[in-house]
């Protein structure tokens, strides 16, 4: 993130107590704000705003500072506890923050920094990004409890479109929907009702990116293990389809190993699971899914755009947003 | 807690969803609130409002009754995440919901109900209430953080000024201390000082009883299983003080067994060791520990209301007050 917004964090965030077991806590707060995170839901955030006629340096563009250092906390407190849930391994180059200080200490740390987000939100005083902030955390919390409700009740029949609704909810509207539609509402307009469409196309395109990395990534770049999808169990659009179309063994293979927890999976067969599916032709299907959203967001995105003041950052959003889809880490 | 509050809690939450897997999540938020609980900290809430001269029926009692709802919302998010900290088996009498849907979609459900309860504080409308609340949840961890912290790294060099400094953190401000200084801000006035002094030795005498009746309570009145924080290894004052006082091969036995992870315990120890505590003059030390913090607590919190205009209600606080020091259930 911006490093403006990184000491706006830091301010917001207790500092030091004379308990050396509270000042761990305070650690724990701000380590994954600190690893640096790309930041780009906060950015998309400030150029809505400058789109939307908000000047850097104006009151509004304070508020607009505070409400991208809120979108910035969400983020953080929500990768503690999906990385909890997922029990994932690394989280930007480094061990999850409960692999370093056990899961009970994660999971306080992270419910500590959720109402610290409310704080930024309360800092911006902007009228209506109250409402936004719930609406985008009730999305997420469905989405997230979808993917999750899958995995605990060993559910595979599912569809394509089954994955689409999912992510959806689970990554459109707090990583691209509600990032823009905040940078109307600090600017005293009303959001463009595109928003909505384009930011959940855009958001299933960056997610589908975010699946087809985890796979055939570069683990150093992105920052988690590669593979720890498919130790999840995690439902992605590339197995999906993939389960559609592999032969009768293969998928027998496939799905008695996802029915064991992530701790009984057999390594070796993970292994042929994950060159199975590096061979097959679904991640190809996955990318060409990923393109098609990404340029009908895009589309949407670009005619929703089109009359705002300021149209050096809509340039800006279409860029940035075009990258989203197209992330190579 | 009083029906009209859990209504209130049923009319903000999400109710239906066309796909079954969210459905299962907005009843997961309802399940907690529906147990019931003794509602104490939202009736201390609406009694310190009455107290400082707010009116039912008026305005600023309908705030009072949402900042009430808060209350019980955060009671339930918190209760949640604690019992998947703790791997509590029970609670309300029923199991705990991690063990009914596993630890992912509990977790989820906690952070949805937090969301949750800031929309009921942003219902109140009362200006500083938004602070006491985030006060609240700020202390409130950092005491569930010191209380697992010494779970997680096996700290037994601990005193009672330890453990008392802990539970002022971990139940003193949300139980009394910030229940008491917002019937004073829905009012519009400023809290007495005296509440925080007050609020905190009534709460260390609630969480006091708390623990002797984890010890020696009735299983159907507590709700929780009886000696579950032996089994979490959970530092309690009647524990230190035995630690104090024990022979030395039963400190040693009560060391290694807490040495192991929970499900790693011999259960006829834990037996052994509920007998040695329960036998011990621990729990009678603790008792009179929490009888002299209670006193001094009710005179705090009687001399702090003597001035206030509502002295039915004043009155009632105080009854309250005593019978949480004094709880059986």
């Amino acid at each position: 993130m911006r490093p403006d917004l990184l000491k706006r964090v830091e301010a917001l965030l207790p500092g030091t107590h004379q308990r050396p077991e509270v000042q761990l806590l305070y650690r724990m707060m701000r380590d994954y704000p600190q690893r640096g995170g790309k930041g780009v839901r906060s950015e998309l955030l400030l150029l809505s705003a400058q789109a939307h006629g908000v000047q850097p340096g104006s009151a509004a563009w304070e508020s607009a500072l505070w409400l991208a250092t809120a979108l910035e906390l969400f983020q953080n407190w929500v990768l503690i506890h999906d990385d909890i849930a997922d029990d994932s391994e690394d989280r930007r180059g480094q061990p999850a923050l409960h692999r370093l200080h056990g899961m009970p200490l994660a999971l306080n740390a992270g419910d500590a920094l959720h109402a610290y987000m409310w704080a930024a939100v309360q800092q911006a005083g902007v009228p209506g990004a109250f409402s936004e902030v719930l609406d985008m955390i009730h999305r997420t919390a469905e989405g997230q409890h979808v993917d999750l409700a899958w995995v605990e009740h060993r559910e595979w029949q599912l569809h394509p479109d089954d994955y689409l609704e999912m992510v959806r909810l689970k990554t459109g509207y707090y990583t691209v929907v509600v990032p823009l539609r905040l940078g109307a509402v600090v600017a005293g307009r009303t959001p463009d009702p595109r928003f909505e469409a384009a930011g959940v196309a855009l958001g299933a395109a960056f997610q589908i990116r975010d699946d087809v990395l985890n796979l055939i990534g570069d683990a150093a770049l992105y920052g988690k293990e590669i593979g720890g999808d498919l130790l999840e169990g995690k439902r992605t659009l590339i197995v999906l389809h993939w389960l559609d179309h592999a032969p009768a063994d293969q998928r027998a293979t496939f799905l008695a190993q996802m029915a064991r927890t992530r701790s009984d999976k057999d390594p070796q067969q993970i292994l042929t699971l994950l060159e199975w599916l590096r061979e097959s032709g679904s991640v190809q299907y996955a990318q060409e899914v990923a393109n098609r959203l990404g340029d009908e967001g895009l589309t949407l995105l670009s005619a929703a755009l089109a009359g705002l003041p300021g149209q050096d950052a809509a340039g800006q959003i279409l860029t940035l947003a075009e990258q989203l889809t197209r992330r190579e880490a």
